[in-house]
């Protein structure tokens, strides 16, 4: 069975036509993220990002996507050009079990980052927006695989004033 | 200023005891979570996760606690032994900046991650039960201070029936 | 460790006063849920609810429970006489992994339950109300263990009218 | 009357193609879930589940159920293929009175299963990935009928990190 | 003007294609649900539910509302065999002024039908399923018209278990 | 067992204090709504209402409650007079199972009690204010008890203007 | 510019199709409320209500705005005959600034008009069935435009029972 | 019995001290708004808001209320000086019968109050701030009271920029 | 890249067709909002306001919108004019992280400008309408860029009544 | 009267005992947020947000607090020093008609905002804690008041990863 996502996706009405275009070429390829990464030079989830209206695509990903899925470069610019308006993807609380995982990951252990936080850091955030994101895949000596995801924020001090 | 969480905090109608107890000590001793984090053997996050009553503390854990923070025993057992009732410390949507900051992360990039480890794994989740995480610090060459935060979680396949 | 919920828990305030009595009773003689159900002759699951409000005491249940957790007759009497006031120990959607794991099932096979019941029955409901439920261990040969939980309730067609 | 689901249901705009494809199908061929759950070697409620887009097929799945419904394979391969968007079936609270009844379970019992699944397995959760579920039909001496569901999943402890 | 639901109301985007079907045959025929209740042997607001896809019409419904509205048959079987997928049709808190007012009773009398049904019959529920309903009219001496709904269900005790 | 409510309830916080008062000593005086109902010459509902602070009481009613109950007159005075503030005793959607059925009757039937009332009675509402209810039990012949409500409303108009 | 509600407005996806027909018609043939009224005979705010599919329209009012706005009679019969589905134009709380301001008038003085209305007529409520209403324009002293808006209801006083 | 707000509103833990102090001197004095509204100069609405605190007190209506409620001066001005926190006391949507019909009017007539505003003075709103009401009385021929509201508002135009 | 936002917004749903047609003609005209703002006499913040139709055009500035943006009058004219129905672009919480920062501003220090505000100004508000705003531009020494975002409103003293 | 908060606040039982005592100390002092705003070389603002625990204090502003406002020095340090939890004190949709006008801005100019926005300086976002704000108060020549805020954050343009 091919790595795409369920074309018949009930997420669809709530989503912009790129990722309809973007998963069907995908599919129709043969292509996995880890390639179109290598394409880009961009990571993979950002790659999925883009596929989702989540990240913004610059002219140089538009026209490689453009080639490497063979999509007319009109329709893609048409579709992925300007800029995102994020956050309409997920329900919250998310229902989708994986993506629920996350979110209870912040649920639970929020304040804990932030009392680990504020001690290492002092009086800020970690910014969501000059940040960089990854997902790895490792085994464990039992064979057992497991996910790792990596954040990584710039930390941003509250001003004083 | 010592990094300790502000003790007039309005979360802590909605907490146990614990908190109270647990940052108050560690205020009084001037401890940090990287210092607890060795006395206990465990990562500063899951200290901080102890603290607000997240993540259970064995009976070790609540020795060495009572020891290094000089809490009676007898009253760090009754505040901290027996299972968390976990997921109440968070408003969803958080309120709190830094902890929405990873809300956020999860609601823009929630699909694009599904994508990926699905491709990367196939049907299922990453577990945030069999789960650990930690906090890192990182500087780069212009000075600039960087979070990053690891979640490594199972994976696990839907079972088949 | 004592296998007793935190007496710090966050959910007390949202509690009636006789989980805080039962929990610490049952603690101090160390009894399990499978212990009292013996001798109430009822199942763990219904102690628990019990002890939680959400299940109705009768006369001997307070009696026996006054009897073996040696806590006074009339205060227990009290506290556990009378009707439950049902559903209110519960967020919704639940915050807590464990019961989030249930809500799960029903969010992601509800209408598979429902597709599978009304061929079987034809139109109506599986009763909550004449209704019993139990938990079992099992082992499988690798030596995991796996929870079963089974929901038994009489079927109620929809009346004609 | 024939056992489908009503074919002029609320919930198709929340759903992907596929169920209307299937039921219609289904319907027409005059077939149970329990006879597809033969040709499968599925359970009834995984079959019910790939209906409503909640459970992954197979490639062998979606052969044949491509076969028995007689809807043309690629059809069904668009309509099935790739991995589930899991979670937007239900409404939360379910409207629905027979999923209201299992979701009333969960809301009045929750705390109570969190009570004896901690005594019997420490801390930890069943699973609802690594998870099995199954509806029997009973009939008892008065003659009256009971849905007994069980739902089975793998106990997975907390990491200690 | 002749008595029928306004047939451009909102309502119809969340409803099943049977409402305007029927409720444009019922206008078209000039019939009410009191004749209709005739023709069917059942009551006025089961007709009327069945109109809404909110009751289950038997095959011999269809075919005698099929006969009495003049709706071809087929069209009929399609959208209203199958079993109903019930509570879609009423926002709540409800939207609509009469309906509001219903609500509005069980919002102020819940605990007193509660404290008193508990009084009379004991630890259990009136069930909604096994439940009978009927809208009377009568006229004061004041030439005053009130609306008089009754609501008998069955009385359900909680199991013992 | 007495049928009292339990007076551990989680509604209490938000009750005023007038429920604890009157529960208590109606349980101590081991009197029924019922027999109450004859003492004040009202329905059983309307006294649990007074109960719960959701009817108004009068100065007899206040009188008598204080002599057949033997609470000082001043105390019941202080907690009884003045306008209900109403509405605050159910949560929305209920949880408590009881009430949740009749939520239920209006979820599911709101919309054709509303069909046939206008054909009855044409534009407007029934009154939840010009409006008295009932609680009856009956006895069918297998020997099931069945709980039977009656909702009288007067039958408001809409103005025209 | 015409004083004509904006034709693009993102109401109209809840709006039944009444509104666009009525408000093309309106602006077409250059009509005020104020005109219509008084062709109708009917205060201004019921005509916009009635625009909105939020008050009745009777067969004659049906017939003089078919032939004021030169609509065919059997269009704006099929859209304005039956009852009206009222209450689902308006956000809850509304997001439209005018509309928030009477919200706000609610929300912070709701317990006030309560106070005063229950010392001048009792326990009830003032209709908002047995209700009319008007907008009214007057200018002060130094030319500033004031908005009164007149709401009208029946004293109803709780029956008792 | 005297028209004093209920002592033991399940309002009171979400209001601050005032209404408390207020309503009981009030009852205790026998005053009604309306001789209040006298001795302040200020309307019985404004009265009652000050009561709840929803209107500020100038430092005269302090020291009048102190005077004529024997409420000693230093107490009340702790209680009442300063700007209010309004907004407060109404749960949205309102669960009080009375003030719920006050909102069912906004729900109902709110885009039709907007069409003829708009209509008459232009795109703005009517002010709640620069705001007066009242609540008059009207019996009429049949001996029916009416509740009459006025709002009054200042009309704000939109600034073009 | 062209500075547009894109055309596969996942707001286009909620929104009037307005912001489709003007979007996509500043694109095509590589005009930018300070170039449209000089056209109109406008603010840019207005000039955006008026394409998501959230502020009202004037006759003026639909003709002046239709010459430079080369779109028919009678479109245009259709689409703009009239009186906005604003408030529906935005989720409340917003979701666009760029929204959900101004968001965050309210939220944290709202009960700050209230202070700040009241001390200078008294009771009152700050208009909303009665207000204009506009973004600028800097760069600080070390070549950062910060946005400056300038909201000016009228103060509006509650009214003494 | 003079221009304190009113110290009988609902939204004290939310906020953590600082304001209070912080509030009191001013009031019985009498001075201004201005005032406090010279003695602490900080912005109005950022003084009434220490006073809701909005904003760190330092070592130093905790001293020149307990100076000036002659507050032992411990019990300040106490309720002041670690880190804030923001953003618990506004209702969302915030209820209090100041601060709800501040939302609505937000509301009604999100997207225009962002489409500016994005305009000028690109993909990216104003960041609310590299940030910056003050209130200021101008006379028009009317002699009316108005209130200028001004947001100034730092431009975080989105990384690319």
């Amino acid at each position: 069975m091919t790595a795409i996502p369920s074309r018949s996706s009930p997420l669809i009405p709530r989503l912009p036509p790129s990722p309809s275009t973007l998963f069907a070429a995908k599919a129709a390829k043969g292509l996995t993220f880890a390639e179109l990464s290598k394409e880009l030079g961009r990571d993979e989830v950002a790659v999925a990002a883009i596929f989702y209206g989540q990240a913004q695509a610059s002219e140089v990903d538009i026209r490689k996507l453009s080639e490497v899925l063979e999509i007319p470069h009109a329709q893609l610019n048409e579709q992925l050009s300007g800029f995102p308006d994020r956050g309409h993807t997920v329900d919250m609380p998310p229902r989708e079990p994986l993506i629920y995982r996350l979110f209870e990951i912040v649920q639970n252990y929020g304040y804990a980052y932030k009392a680990v936080l504020n001690e290492k850091f002092g009086d800020g955030i970690m910014s969501a927006i000059a940040f960089t994101t990854k997902v790895d895949k490792e085994m464990d000596e039992q064979g057992n695989a497991w996910a790792v995801i990596t954040l990584r924020g710039k930390w941003l001090p509250y001003s004083r004033f």
